[in-house]
């Protein structure tokens, strides 16, 4: 089997890199010296390979000299991680191995950035990807066959009671918003326990929708052990529940796996929270690993909002998770973060129709005219004229 | 209930300082906008409050314009975090909340570093903090009652067959190591599948042990999602392991919770990996996180070696683990990361006698003289008068 390419920054003065790239390669592999490695097979299948080092721009454009320069530059790296390190004896994968290889221990050294996964067709279907994709959550909308973006919200803040969080639910669907989640804040605490709260607000959303003719889908927020997921996933297949949130960096990737693998029948949308993680780039993190353990829908910050991505990083995290990979469908980009009702020309413009836009407190501020507002907001959506890329 | 106090580093112009902790308060509790909040008992119970703000002298101690240079200056932020959101109505808590509330989303914001928590001791309770801590395992590798280090040594290269793996973990309990643990990035491979590999190691050391009369114990590493894990717990159970290695961070905090919880009757050492998780200060993830959760001994990279850790940093997270803190156990540090046996009589001096050294590749790098420096490190490590702090 080819070896899966983990894509490195490394900030290391050019007459060191050589040497840095190979002990990278030690680290993330066998971590102790090659010379005591006496086993044929390890050096051969097991140590990670050096496949390239090249010195890159800086991102200020600056002339710089790269010929060494005792100041730190920065350098892709690319490593070639074994499979060996990650597979079963009965050919599976682990997740959890894949990333211990690519950014375990290197997670904790300052001058590591990991850029990028390139993983080979022969391992790639070790993970389902998306059971439902971006037009799986249009079908379950009543948007099939429309190639339009959708509208989502946020039931929020934690602290009210399941029938508040009820009635807001049922004002978002009669407004005609597409989806309406949890705020990922709201877990199990006493103010709105999960089974009462997942009760309420699926209930009154399919009232709405039985009043209005329209096809809202509530996507309540999981949270906790292995234990608690499971209950929960009992719970939202009892209640017909349409889709979960879930926060794969907060329950752990290899438990995300497993949830969407064996818990849950409904397709699932990921939240970025704690996924600041050690310098991985967001469109890796967000975009390619989430949708390969099966986000069928991946939230992440929008530029201009209250976080710093760049309008390329987010370009960059909607192509990786739309863009053809092996069999894993599509995983819809939700850019979001501060977002609000006047900014949707912008965004549909920057972002195509093959997108969810996710407006939650821009929602809420309009107080009494809340429901006037999300309306505005499932109308506009669904009347631009959205080029197509 | 007291409030969670979450400290953090925030770069922010002075002018502008007050309104960056208004909005952290706000996006790390109900982030929404505090005018579109209708409920009084949200705004009292769940809302974070701002502490305190205090400008923070930089680190490299150049005098500086405290007054309102236009300029990012470094700010000390400390929020209170509300118990209400992460208690569960029957009065648990959920570690994953508490991450959620204090770093979930500002994970994703560059000018945050969250650098310290404080739980008031209602709240503490709802963790186990270490089963056994460190005298508990001084117990069981035969040092009950000695104020001394440990020592510790790890099974590597990945690669190699369980028989293999099995006859350099005999070499080393042969020597008179404490504890002999898996490399972190032995999993499940093919080449040494988790069920056989840890009955041959087990074997092996028990056989060395009944020869020596020692008592080293073994830590097999724990890898994969909650179903794969509870089956690796109930081996190690039937083969009589006396500990185990787990990586929380790879495993996910909440699954880790339950992992030592419900699964798991031996000590736990836990490794950093994936642990350089978005700006988290390592004396709070790997020191203080770690313990809450029920880690008996932290691993951690010592300064030195081929991580970046600062002295100042190693000896904040010792203390961490190892300071009094409620109704929780010492929790053992683990300087490690390219140590040899050269610096054991400074790496005492620097920690004490409340510590265990792991030595790796630097004992691997002995080749045919592997025993006698594994031998050499037990010895030293056991001789040395340690000065008791």
């Amino acid at each position: 089997m080819s070896r899966i390419l983990a894509h490195y920054d490394v900030a290391a003065p050019a007459a060191e890199i050589e040497a840095r790239a190979a002990a990278l390669a030690l680290e993330q592999s066998i971590e102790m010296p090659l010379d005591a490695v006496t086993s044929d097979h390890v050096r051969r299948e097991v140590v990670a390979s050096v496949e390239r080092v090249e010195w890159i721009e800086p991102a200020g454009g600056e002339g710089s000299d790269a010929g060494g320069g005792a100041g730190p530059e920065t350098h892709r790296v690319v490593l070639g991680l074994a499979p060996a390190t990650m597979v079963r004896a009965d050919g599976t994968a682990e997740i959890g191995q894949l990333v211990n290889m690519a950014f375990g221990n290197c997670s904790l050294q300052d001058d590591v950035t990991l850029v990028d996964l390139e993983i080979p067709a022969g391992l790639l279907t070790a993970w389902p990807g998306p059971r439902f994709g971006l037009d799986g959550l249009r079908d379950r909308v009543g948007a099939a066959g429309e190639r339009r973006a959708l509208t989502m919200t946020a039931l929020k803040p934690q602290g009210l009671p399941p029938a508040e969080l009820a009635a807001l639910a049922a004002t978002f669907a009669r407004a005609g918003l597409d989806i309406v989640k949890d705020d990922h804040g709201i877990a199990d605490q006493g103010a709105a326990p999960f089974a009462a709260r997942v009760a309420a607000c699926q209930r009154a959303i399919s009232d709405a929708n039985a009043a209005t003719g329209g096809h809202t889908v509530y996507a309540p927020s999981l949270s906790g052990g292995p234990r608690q997921l499971a209950e929960q996933a009992r719970i939202v297949a009892d209640q017909g529940v349409g889709m979960v949130l879930a926060c794969p960096m907060l329950m752990g990737l290899p438990t995300f796996d497993e949830l969407v693998r064996h818990e849950l029948a409904c397709p699932v949308v990921a939240h970025p929270a704690f996924g600041g993680a050690g310098r991985m780039a967001p469109p890796l993190l967000l975009g390619r690993l989430f949708r390969l353990l099966g986000a069928d829908a991946t939230i992440f910050p929008n530029h201009g909002g209250r976080f710093s991505y760049s309008p390329a990083a987010c370009a960059r995290l909607a192509e990786v998770a739309l863009e053809p990979w092996g069999h894993l469908r599509p995983c819809a980009p939700v850019p979001a973060g501060g977002m609000t009702v006047d900014r949707v020309p912008e965004m549909l413009e920057f972002y195509g129709p093959d997108v969810i836009l996710l407006i939650g407190g821009g929602l809420l501020s309009a107080g009494a005219e809340l429901e006037a507002r999300a309306r505005q907001f499932a109308a506009r959506v669904r009347s631009l004229e959205v080029p197509i890329p």
